[in-house]
């Protein structure tokens, strides 16, 4: 038995890609990303929710803040490192993660199995990332 | 090896939150769900098919029937209950297994594995539950 | 030549009808309305936009924010009136229109020739009114 | 009487804008837009269609290769222009209506009366630009 | 000023077309079309709506339940016309305007000023026909 | 931990189906599949993918290349089976399994774990099915 909730929201970002295989996306481009973040437990708490809703956006939203108006090519953090939907989905389900851990999202949170987050990049194709929390 | 159906509906109700963390949405408010039942299978049935579509598309609007264009405050059977997105998820999740059980979605049906009910509540929010049958 | 701009946003309300033709929809039940309001021009100002697209998000947020989370019954605005998709639609253009008028907008506001406002009741079901500006 | 076919294509960029009112958006950031080609015309050809779909699908793919996987900031036909989501959809529209006038979409569409090009930059905000051909 | 209400339903039918510009649409294939049928007027009936939706579902369920699950090349009706989406559109919405003619919608539906049909044939195509009633 | 990329396309088909549990279904008549193919794999490889996606891309584009604009009940590989949506899915699934097994996915997509494909008939019905590789 898996609950799930999900929360959407979205990041206007620029980047490129090194390795012959990205084409021409090797040029400086960008994309929206339109985030899914999803959290799950096997039971509800007290309240009868999976986590509190206002508090996961509000999560969500600082996580995306953080990223969005960015060219993700100048941003210390990812030197070095391809920013592919796939990485930037395990980025942010990472950061979730942490606020989790530290309580951010409340003391529910604590019981809470996975997170996943799904990253559409467009209308014909989207990546996700689901790790335990 | 999984096969999945999944069919669609919703329901148009009214409720109110108990608890702070609901904020406004302690008071009278509504929503619109988008009822999504999705019945899950190792293999399809000698018609090529993991549950008869048109049954669970009538047994899902049966279910749904008696939901929709309610105030769910006033149904004794939520009494003391937070309808929350999760929660009904549950409810209708149930349901449809008792469905199941009792024949309702014809013979094939007791091969099902799973059922999973997600509802959406707006544009950029919904909830889940997945449970075995 | 027309140009348009549109933001999105959504309101969870309680509300009910008068008149037989309402059939079960004349019981409390409730509805979320994915809020689309679209923003008319014949030309672009000099910064190239139909209207501050951050302000319109801005404004739009005021006008939900005063709507969602209620049961419309109970509003002495909306008395003695049905709530119906097309009268909430219109609802939110005059406001729109006023906010415009009174210069909430943004100077480049007063080029708008017109304004629509569609309400999206299900994945079945939507609405909408255009009126000048 | 007016007939309307659209087709659907997606492009990825990136770019800033000028001017204190784009906020975060003066920064060098990205989107995808997912772009929606409408042609319409009052009557439909011998065919029964209003323009060659695979030629319009086509035409639309030359277009938005042009312009995919770039940073409008260096190219130099936007030098000095912010190339907002509404500017972009003229842009786009101009470009289908030489293709009209030069007989790219075939002899039918000579009969065509209008052109919309719709950009959706994200699940909560779009424009759109119409005009005559 | 411009109220719009809008039903959806859907078919699932199989077609050929005559012409070379079909390329491999010539041979015998099929489609979904998702119906979106709107109904214009410029005002509100003493009830608050545009029509009544439920006659509207009723009436548009009655059009499309007459050509889904066909094979339309068999259908004397569509004999030597090649049923484009287009084509479809228009069959659609004369037959809803025929029903307003003959009383089906009910009395307010005699201030209806326009009908447009949607019908969506894949993620990214699909054609309207409008006309008057 | 479970990476996904996913990549959209679709077919138009006709066919019809034997057995009484169908109904109207067991006439000729067609459908629009909108097929997502998805790629699973539990780490990304030295590029920060999942799988090449423009591989993916092309790989599903032959696939469903060699099944749109047909009449499925002509073709000799489905001969005495009903190519249902959940059947289809499977089809297609095992075809993208091929193709990974003789590496015209690349060396990369050796390393996935599991393939899923949706095909979406309709706005209200949709299958799947995921296998492993």
């Amino acid at each position: 038995m898996t609950f799930t909730v999900t929360v959407r929201d979205h990041i206007m970002i620029a980047h490129s890609f090194t390795g012959e295989m990205f084409g021409p996306a090797q040029r400086l481009h960008g994309a929206t990303f339109v985030v899914d973040a999803s959290f799950r437990a096997s039971e509800l708490d007290s309240d009868g929710v999976v986590v509190d809703i206002g508090l996961a956006s509000e999560v969500l939203a600082e996580i995306t803040g953080a990223l969005t108006y960015r060219n993700l090519d100048d941003e210390p953090e990812f030197a070095g490192v391809n920013t592919t939907t796939e990485r930037l989905c395990q980025v942010i389900a990472d950061r979730l993660a942490e606020r989790v851990a530290d309580g951010r999202l409340g003391a529910s949170a604590a019981r809470l199995s996975s997170i996943e987050v799904t990253l559409h990049e467009s209308h014909i194709a989207w990546a996700s990332y689901e790790r335990e929390v």
